[in-house]
């Protein structure tokens, strides 16, 4: 299958062969060594400031996200919300569940975030913001940098899910200064879902450190402090974490962060040429690199999602809700070549003949 | 490396080859399809009551036992707690964390549970018991039946983490009564950690479905409601739940769970015999088929873990916190052999003949 979802997407054979090995046994020095590895690449890529620390966490991304508003905000805070889709609906959630005031800027299904808009919330009390860097249900792409200048003038505590952004846009830490970032093993680090992965600047470090948690697994002052020696609290993914070490190392060995953007940028510029021509719209204003979202003229997207894969054994990602009929996503993630667009492009064609809707 | 661990453990052969495999996308029937039957081979090898359900959870087993002490208890409930060596002692600090109130029947390290101990604690109105069937940190068996029984009597909602006697030890979750049993993927199910599951009988089901919980990842309720259609809420570690399906089958075809119970048990039985002239002790009164717990007389335990690792290829697994030094466990779980016990013995017996302690 040719797999151009949005995770898990296909992983190069290196990081498949490590997922055919044994998993050893974890609580001895050479996988201490191994999550430092991981830890220095991660900060690398994330262009963190110094003395920031990753927490690994052997969740999926909400997990994560769970763990950050519940580590990093109590009910005495005020937190704006960015919300253009499902996933900033999540954030929306865990604030609800968690007891998190927070007010919501609301945007429609593939709208930009413009400066004037957010300004709109300027000097309103705010204390932290929470924010999807990209939208992955949407494929909308919100600028780091502006948010950050934002941030800093509200003295807001500044939480980016990068989960499909993170190796794919532009982002750095340091600069834009972001307190977290968040991300998962099965985007653009391109390897098998299972872990998840939080980066803490050292105002975040300061802050989960004199956090009140209630829980156990999602503690991540007790995941710090164990990462100290480069352990876990409990058994963690550990196949996972050596398939990501491999991947962290292929990339700092093709060049670095800069040249992995670039390789995803050139595949979805690659892609969204080639689709021009057709009867299809793109949803989002502001598009992320990782994944496009697009809206089929005449046909039925969840229908084009299942002729792909039961007739052409290729998976695009399908939209959920609202927007199951209208929306698929083509991902530009993983192991894909520009070949492998051309593929799907014909697919596509092929499909849309079939259905009477050629786009001449 | 030869791993005598208690997980991860080495993988078959299959379970290997599904692991270096590209990982599918699954949001599909055809996942769904795997995952109604990992869910139809567990409720079959736990031998649950008809109409039990299954939460496949993308976390460490810690993760399950805090899930479920969320989920089925309230500061309304009296638990009790059997505590007898650190995993005993999770569940209690659970209880601390979520505010359940508790009492703790606790144990010495290796101390077997006898009826007259555990019905001291009889008709003083507890509304659940906690217990780890097999303390891993020790190998200490506790009885399955005659805690049912007990739980029976007091009307007890009765929670066993399973996570290391799952296919290890006799246990009839329809006969015993247990409402929860909880294992993980690392264990005698000899997959990549990274993945645990909850079996739900009828009693649990309905209790999770009417319990208000503070928490979107450990929302049991919506774990099941989205396991009607053999998915999960939030991405899984999809390949982990492949390879768990490859080993559920691999057991099915070679007998079903009691022959894979009878197989770990001559493992341990092989083990036990191996090792009793040597200078050891056991440490379990009421030994589990997974793991040995083992006091040398005469040398370091965590020497001889080091020794072992470093100068043999062979990984034991060693104890924490106080009994670092004292004691040692061998496990039996995995894919392991007879040729494998006496490759360790002898291994043994060289380094107690460096350290001077041949035994004679």
């Amino acid at each position: 299958m040719l797999n151009f979802t949005v995770g898990p997407v296909m992983c190069s054979d290196e990081v498949c062969a490590v997922g055919g090995e044994q998993v050893p046994y974890f609580r001895t020095s050479e996988f201490s060594e191994l999550m430092f590895e991981n830890e220095k690449l991660m900060l690398k890529f994330a262009k963190a400031p110094e003395n920031s620390r990753v927490a690994f966490m052997t969740n999926s991304s909400t997990g994560s996200m769970e763990a950050v508003v519940m580590n990093c905000f109590t009910e005495k805070d005020r937190v704006l919300v960015i919300n253009g889709g499902s996933f900033g609906q999540r954030f929306v959630e865990l604030c609800e569940i968690h007891d998190v005031p927070h007010d919501v800027l609301k945007l429609n299904h593939g709208q930009k975030l413009t400066k004037e808009k957010l300004y709109e919330y300027d000097g309103m009390g705010y204390t932290g913001l929470l924010v999807n860097i990209d939208e992955t249900s949407t494929g909308v792409l919100y600028d780091s940098e502006m948010l950050g200048e934002f941030c800093r003038k509200n003295n807001m505590f500044y939480v980016c899910d990068c989960v499909s952004a993170f190796l794919a846009d532009p982002f750095d830490m340091a600069h834009c200064g972001a307190d977290i970032m968040i991300t998962g093993s099965q985007k653009v680090l391109a390897c098998p879902p299972g872990v998840s992965m939080i980066v803490l600047a050292p105002r975040a470090v300061d802050r989960v450190q004199n956090a009140k948690v209630k829980s156990m697994y999602f503690d991540l002052a007790d995941v710090l402090k164990n990462m100290e020696r480069g352990q876990t609290p409990f058994t963690p993914a550990v196949g996972i974490l050596r398939q990501i070490n491999a991947r962290l190392k292929e990339i700092e060995a093709a060049g670095g962060v800069d040249v992995e953007i670039a390789r995803v940028a050139a595949q979805a510029q690659d892609f969204r040429e080639k689709i021009s021509a057709l009867p299809f719209e793109f949803v989002s204003e502001s598009p992320a690199n990782g994944v496009t979202s697009i809206h089929p003229l005449n046909a039925d997207a969840y229908e084009i999602f299942l002729e792909l894969k039961d007739h052409y054994g290729i998976w695009i990602c399908p939209n959920g809700g609202d927007l199951k009929n209208t929306v698929f996503r083509v991902g530009h993630i993983g192991y894909l070549s520009h070949e492998d667009n051309t593929t799907l492009i014909n697919a596509l064609k092929e499909i849309l003949i079939g259905v009477g809707c050629s786009g001449n």
